[in-house]
Formats: structure tokens, sequence, C-alpha cells
């Protein structure tokens, strides 16, 4: 069965790297060895391994080892045998072009639909929707599709921002962004705010941490849900 | 000879649509009888002819008649005629994957080299760079190719925006979004603010308006340019 923690950011201000979801996280990795980390978003372009490191660093506090799929000979072999597997955050393009790249998209897909607990932060989240459509990085790489995982029905957009009614910035608020979107895409897209996460298996699929979420469906206005609605009927 | 004149923003904060401009503007198509306009990025999804009308308003203000590209049954051959033309904003990708579509982009690339004067708000200026993987805008479309018109020798960013020191917000700021692009690509993107344009022919590029613009040339570390800087070295 699907376990999947799919958070809007790996760290909330003035807490460290993961440290809001540890306790969480004990819980949803509780039967798995080693977390297998994909670090292909490279956060600031930083390298692989410095990525990893700095992922090792966060989960040896609640007692997992990590490897990184860029150090498996076989990173296919080692998706097929994970059994427990982190996508972190940094650029969405980057992530699903390296996954495409390296025709991990699909075993990654199988991997999860097996019950495989797939944690993903940020980008690493934006890959579970079904197209990176609403992400909010640059393309600074040109992916061979925006097309994604699609283990849920629906689009995310992580770091989900308000509209800051005292700005005098004209570049488009993140509501008018999804807005857009919804010209040429039906999906809903789920606006998740930082400390934000989405816990779902195969029948339920429930918002957490503090704050609401925002929903935007086609051609309807967009609403608020509060923490621990259960979101399954969303599609 | 080609002319150019690329703003960050249509609008700035407490003026009307192309107000600040209006003068400029007056001399820029000093010799064009009608603007071409083209309405493909389409600002908050609002469809082509709503948002030619709100062009040609703001065009009469200074006697200039406009029409929208997609007014013509003959869209090239409207293009090859055009003694000026104009490319609004909205979303980047939508506006690009339309000229790619509509086979306009070699053609719209003739037409500047031609000498045509074309002007570019935000997503109409950011065609103007080698790509558009500098854009800020949501991959709503997928375009078959992030390569843009290259009418410069480098990336724009529009709406170029500082870092918020007060910000507790984990997204990533603009300039850490193109150092990322610096990681994969090494033309020098012009970070614009709003209120900023470029104006160049095949001699001279130079900065316009009362902000700097920042400049972030590959693994070099981003510098300020003063207003009326000659940019014409910068490839």
């Amino acid at each position: 069965m699907k376990q999947l923690l799919l958070a809007s950011t790996s760290t909330v201000h003035g807490s460290g790297y993961l440290e809001y979801l540890f306790g969480d996280l004990s819980d949803f990795f509780c039967n798995s060895a080693t977390i297998l980390f994909i670090p292909y978003a490279r956060p600031s372009g930083i390298g692989h391994n410095e990525y990893t490191k700095k992922v090792a660093e966060a989960f040896e506090k609640i007692g997992k080892k990590v490897t990184g799929i860029h150090e498996h000979h076989a990173p296919l072999e080692a998706l097929a045998k994970a059994d427990g597997i982190f996508a972190g955050g940094g650029n969405t393009f980057l992530l699903l072009n390296q996954l495409y790249k390296n025709h991990l998209l699909a075993p990654l897909r199988d991997a999860i639909s097996d019950g495989v607990p797939y944690l993903g932060t940020s980008a690493g989240s934006n890959i579970c929707g079904l197209s990176i459509s609403t992400t909010n990085d640059m393309p600074i790489v040109y992916p061979p599709s925006f097309k994604s995982l699609g283990v849920v029905p629906f689009n995310i957009n992580p770091h989900y921002l308000d509209p800051d009614p005292d700005s005098t910035h004209k570049g488009e608020t993140r509501e008018t962004r999804i807005k857009e979107f919804h010209k040429f895409n039906t999906q809903p897209v789920v606006g998740l705010r930082e400390g934000s996460w989405l816990m779902a298996n195969d029948h339920t699929l429930t918002l957490k941490g503090l704050l609401s979420a925002r929903i935007f469906e086609y051609d309807k206005t967009p609403y608020e849900v509060a923490p621990d609605t259960d979101l399954s009927d969303l599609k």
C-alpha cells in the first residue's frame, strides 16, 4: 500500500533541516533500515555528495542511515531494493529531468505503488503530482516532459504564499499564476504552505501541520481546508 | 538596423498601463503607423481580444493604432508587413509556445533583424534573450523548446527582485535561482528591476530608467550597473 509524506518545505523558519518533521519521520520510516536519497534537485546547485551528506546528518538524529542513489552502480537495482525513499528539494526541472535521463521515473512510481515509504520535500513533493506545471522554480534545464509521477491525482504548489496586500511589485501573485494554470489544465492544485504536509496511502489523504491549505479546483473559487482534513476525494 | 525597447514590466506602481513609457514610446515608434500586437502571453488568462483592446486604449493616448496578430487571417504576412511590433507580458511559456505553434518565431526574429521597432514588456522582453530559462513564470504549458529569439546575446530576468532580509519564507530568492541557472548555462543574465528597460540597436545596448540593474555572469560575483550604462559588450 502506497505511503507518502509530502512536505511543502524541508525547513521551517528558526529550525534545523527536516527538524520539524523528525517525530513523524521516525514513525513513517519505522520499518526502513536505510533511506535511499535522491539528490538530483541540487538546491543552490550543490553537488550530489554534499547534499547526501547533509541529509545523512539529519537522519542520523533519528537513527536512520542514508545512501545517495548516485552512489549506487545500479540505481535501478537500488530503487528496487529500497525500503525507504526520500527525494529532497531544490530545482524541480532538474530533479524531473534527471529522473527521465536515468530512466528512473517509472521504477520510482512502481516502488511507491509497491508500498515503499516515500518522503518528498518541496521539489520532491512537486514531482508526486500529475505534472510539475505548478512549480515555483526557474526552468534552468529542459526536461523531456512536464509529466511527473502522478502518485496523487492533482498538482502540488509547495511553499504556497498568500498575496501581500502591501506589495507594490507587479510580478504575478501565486494565486494569479495558478489561475493561469487552470486556463490550460483541469486538475486541482493544492497550495501547501511551509510547515504543512500531506500524508497519503491508498485510501486516505490528509493535510498535516498547523496551517490550512489553499485548494484550487478548475472553474471554482479557491478555498481553504483545515489541518486533518481528508482530501481523498480531491481529483 | 535592429531597434529594441525591452522593459521589465508594462506597469509601475501608481501609474497606468505603459504610462511610464509613453514619452519614449512616441519617439521609438515615430515611424510606425500601426503597432502589431502579440497578445499570446494572456496575463491572468485573459483572451486575445480583451488584451488587444487594453493595449489599443493605451497606444491611443500617443496617437498610435494597434491590431492584434490573431485578428489577421495571415499572421505571417501581417508580421512581414509590420512597421512596429509589441509583445506584451503574461505567461512566458504560453507566449513562446504559441509562437512556436504558429511558426512565428523565426519570422519574428527576421522582422526584428530587418529593423522593425520591437517593444517587449515582461514575457515579451524575456523571449528576446537566448532562452526563457530565467523567467519567473509558472510552466503552465510545455513549449517545444526553451530557446527563444536570441536577439540579445544573454538572458533577461524581468521583475527582478532583491532578497528580502526580513523574510522567513524558505522558497529560493531570485539570486539563488539565477545562480542555479548558471550551474547549467553560461550566458549572462540581466536582472531588470521594475521601471527599467533596455534600449538596443545593432551597435549599442543601454540600460534605461532610474534604477540600476543586476548582472549575473557565469563564474563571477553578481554586480550592479547604473542607468545609461552601455552593455553592448555583455555576452
